[in-house]
C-alpha cells in the first residue's frame, strides 16, 4: 500500500481500492494504514492522510524536514562551486544538475513542501532548462505544468504573446502560451531554474494574468543575489549566486537560509 | 524500506545502510527485504534485486506488465481521439498530455521496461514537450537526461551544431549539444513525444554520432503511420496517429502491438 500511496503523491485512494487489490476486509486494510501512517511519520519519509466521508480516501503526501532541505541546498552549492562550470561571461554551466533526475527530485520536494497549501492548480514555466525542476515539484503536488514558450509552434493552436525585457540575453524577447493551456481564473506557482533580474518571472507573471491566473508563488533553484533592480518581489531561491569571478576561478554560492 | 528503495529507482543500496537507518540487525533487515520482494512480485508493483559481493546490495528495479502497458497506450488513443485537440494544419494539441505527470510517467515505464537491458548511459531528446517524458524515463533508469537544444545558449559554453530537415515545419533548421554534455564512447536512447518523418530523430543520431555517442534505441510517444519516407529503421512508437481528418473531425490512433 505504501508502494502505491507514494508512487502517486496526492491522488486519494478508497479504502475499497486496497481491499479489492490485495483481496483483504476493510479492517485489515485500515489497520494496515495506520502502521503505514506510523511507520513512514517515524521515518521522516511524508505523511498518509485520510480524508473522511463519501468522496473520502487515503492520499499520500510527501514531505521534507528543514534538516533535508538543508542537504539538498549544501550539495547544490558545492556543485554549483566547481570551477570548470564558470563559462565565458560569467555564466555557469547548470544543464547537467537541472536534467540530473535525482537532484531535481530532491529540489522539487523543498518548493513542494513550501508550495503545498498555496492553492495552485498549475505549476508555470519557461522552456527549457526550468521543465524538469517544474514538472517534479507538478508530480509531487499532483497538478499539471504549463510550459511557457519562446517560439510559437503550430501545434499549440492560437496562442497569446507578450514582449518582456530578459536580463540575461540584454534585449526584448518574446514569450507565448497555447489558449488550451489553462482554464481561466486559476492559481499558479511558477518554477524555474535560474534568476537572474527577474524579467522572465515578471513576464510569465503578466502573460497568466492575460490568461486571468494568478501567481500564488515564485520558486528558482539559482538567484543571482537580491539587489534594487530585482522585478519581482515575493520568490523563493534555494541558492544564491553571489558572484562568478572569471579571474581566480571563484563561484560564490550560499543557501537561502529563509526557505520556510 | 519498499519506500525509499521504489523511490529511488536503479540505484543500489547496502544492507547496513537500512540497518542504520531502522537500528535493526542485519538478519531483521535482511528478512523484512525478502518479505517486501515476495511483496512486490506478486502485486506486479516491480522487482528488488539483490546484488551480491562486497560492493552489492539491494535496488528497485520498477517493471511493468504487457496488460499494464496496454492499459496506458488505450488510455493514449482515447485521449488522442479527442476532436477538440485538431489545430490548424492537421496537427494535434498535446501538450496537456505531455506535461501531465501522471500519463507521462505511465508512458515512460512502458520506455523504461523496453530499454532496461539496452546499456543506456543517456537519454537524449530534442526541446520541448518530450522532455518530461525523456526525464521520467531516465529517472527509472537512474541515468541523465541530454537535452539537444535548437538555439545556442551563452550558458552552454562550446556547442557543436548540425543542420536538419525537419519535416514538420518543412524546412532546414539547427540543433545543438553543448561539449560539456556527454562522455565520448558512451551509448544513448532517445525518447521523444512525437514523430513524423523521423528527421529529428536522424538529426539527434547524427548529432551524438559526433559526440562518439552510439543509438541503442529509440522510443516515441506517437508516430505518423509508417512509411517509406521514414528517415530511421529502428523505433518503438507507443501509439501510430494514423489519420486526422479535419473535415469529419475523425483522428484515428492505435495502439503499437509489437512493443516488447
Amino acid at each position: 500500500m505504501i508502494k502505491i500511496l507514494s508512487d502517486s503523491p496526492g491522488i486519494s485512494f478508497g479504502l475499497g481500492y486496497f481491499c479489492e487489490r490485495f483481496g483483504a476486509a476493510k479492517s485489515t486494510v485500515s489497520e494496515d494504514l495506520s502502521i503505514a501512517k506510523k511507520t513512514l511519520q517515524e521515518n521522516g519519509l511524508g505523511r498518509i492522510i485520510t480524508i473522511p466521508g463519501a468522496g473520502g480516501g487515503v492520499k499520500y503526501v510527501p514531505c521534507i524536514t528543514a534538516a533535508q532541505a538543508s542537504e539538498v541546498q549544501n550539495t547544490l552549492c558545492e556543485m554549483l562551486r566547481d570551477p570548470s562550470r564558470i563559462m565565458g561571461g560569467g555564466f555557469l554551466y547548470t544543464s547537467d544538475i537541472m536534467f540530473s533526475p535525482g537532484m531535481t527530485e530532491k529540489m522539487a520536494s523543498i518548493f513542494a513542501e513550501k508550495f503545498r497549501d498555496s492553492g495552485a492548480d498549475y505549476v508555470a514555466t519557461i522552456e527549457t532548462k526550468g521543465i524538469p525542476l517544474a514538472f517534479m515539484t507538478a508530480r509531487l503536488l499532483n497538478i499539471p505544468v504549463i510550459v511557457v514558450r519562446r517560439e510559437t509552434k503550430v501545434s499549440e493552436g492560437p496562442t497569446v504573446s507578450i514582449n518582456y525585457f530578459s536580463g540575461s540575453s540584454g534585449r526584448i524577447s518574446k514569450m507565448s502560451m497555447a489558449k488550451k493551456a489553462v482554464e481561466p481564473k486559476t492559481k499558479a506557482i511558477i518554477i524555474d531554474d535560474f534568476m537572474r533580474a527577474g524579467g522572465s518571472l515578471k513576464g510569465i507573471t503578466e502573460l497568466l494574468a492575460e490568461f486571468e491566473v494568478e501567481v500564488c508563488g515564485i520558486g528558482v533553484a539559482i538567484a543571482a543575489e537580491e539587489n534594487n533592480e530585482t522585478k519581482v518581489s515575493d520568490y523563493t531561491p534555494l541558492v544564491y549566486l553571489r558572484s562568478v569571478d572569471e579571474a581566480s576561478q571563484m563561484i560564490d554560492a550560499i543557501p537561502n537560509s529563509r526557505i520556510f
